[in-house]
């Protein structure tokens, strides 16, 4: 395995943008393929075996692509198919939930920890099962928030209707002293401004992309496969529809001028 | 053609049920075969050619249950993949779209018509088309509405927060005086209640789903299609993905308790 190969990420439409922004920053020797599944978005209120059939056919195509390592940057993605893939496939993979977890573990001082996320996210309860794997006297809550996707892409990230679902869908959490709250879906970075003035001062919110840019990095360093510095070329975006729309979007949340964008079709790949 | 075959209804999800509803009332002996595309719902942000592509695997899917008829009971769908569908299938077809312009050309006084639904019924700009060919006076104005569908689904029907989003939507409308305006897309009937109170007494809400019972009723007639009194069998409904909970939303709006859900795979009809 060459570690000049890209690195494969993806995510159910947009989102994991804020995972590929934190890559770039913290690993910009790095060279991304991005697959983005717009034809089949949202993943968050879909069943677990539609998430892995989906999420193995995208893996198929970033393989076909010949990525020396894959980040699922999704959280209902990696809530409900990084168990199956990490058992299937031969590369190097790596999900946001594990990342976000750990850093949830380290930052609370109550051992009370709120988990916003999808649907599927939240029903799986898998930030639970990795928060207490590593500290098992932490109480942790879940609250899933499914018109937080929707108001990021009509563009509402600071909004009075925002603010008016982010104090009903946080109350619950706010109700049992949560000093920490994850921010267990790739859309919610972008309403960290209300989600914070909601919560108010005293509560942390973790922010999975960060902390798996950071694991990232671990896991390539531990295989001897991060990139050379000055080697980068191009990153590669595709999607499996809408390319237009995903580019306007994309362009207004990465750092990056660059932006290829290719619709692909992946269930050739099935 | 045996008239004793069912009538083959679909939609990206759980929508079209409201227009399954209208025709259980009006043609209370006929038989129903749904499918709800549940796994790739929602299509209204989708691509034309993604969209009559997934139109196409479901209409292959019904003929293969032996329909009479197929009605496309989702306004993006009836926008972007009825004409093609009519073009290479061999039953009568109608959307929803041709029923809903129909009436509001009939319904308005003053010639101001206003159609909101998802972006890709707005941006076919198909309502307009269809009204306008009967009624060449009448000025249409469309807006998207996107936040509608999750915040139906999310059951907020009667919810300050969806009152504050159909002041947002209605107001450029409203702007210019429309005294008529189309539910275009298939949950919207169920905002009736709010979308009726920000609009005001004025305004005339057209529901395309009862307007597509009717003509389905028309056609069948014409077609010596109709079928005959008391030989109803069991309704059937078929998913893509989530067949639990499509049942609890399916019996929360259908006046019939015999709901039978099923995943199928429609890919195979690709």
């Amino acid at each position: 395995m060459s570690s000049q190969l890209p690195i494969g990420v993806f995510d159910s439409g947009v989102g994991g943008l804020t995972v590929v922004k934190e890559i770039m920053s913290q690993l910009p020797d790095e060279r991304i393929i991005y697959f983005g599944d717009t034809a089949r978005v949202p993943y968050g209120n879909k069943s677990q075996e539609t998430v892995i059939k989906y999420s193995r056919q995208i893996a198929r195509f970033l393989l076909s692509e010949k990525v020396k390592a894959i980040v699922i940057a999704c959280n209902t993605a990696s809530a409900f198919a990084l168990e199956t893939l990490t058992a299937e496939l031969d590369v190097p993979i790596i999900g946001v939930v594990r990342p976000g977890a750990r850093a949830a573990a380290e930052v609370t001082k109550n051992g009370r920890i709120g988990v916003i996320g999808t649907e599927g996210t939240v029903r799986s309860g898998l930030y639970g099962t990795y928060i207490r794997e590593l500290r098992p006297d932490v109480e942790v809550y879940g609250k899933a928030c499914p018109l937080f996707v929707p108001l990021v892409e009509e563009g509402l990230h600071d909004d009075e209707v925002t603010e008016l679902m982010a104090k009903r869908y946080l109350a619950p959490l706010l109700a049992k002293s949560v000093d920490t709250i994850v921010l267990g879906c790739t859309h919610y970075p972008l309403l960290r401004g209300v989600v914070s003035k909601v919560a108010g001062d005293g509560v942390t919110l973790v922010n999975p992309a960060y902390e798996t840019a950071r694991d990232l990095r671990e896991l390539l360093a531990e295989k001897d496969l991060l990139a050379n510095s000055g080697t980068q070329r191009e990153h590669q975006f595709f999607v499996s529809d809408g390319a237009e729309q995903f580019r306007a979007f994309a362009n207004s949340i990465l750092p990056c001028e660059m932006i290829e964008t290719d619709a692909v079709n992946v269930k050739v790949f099935a």
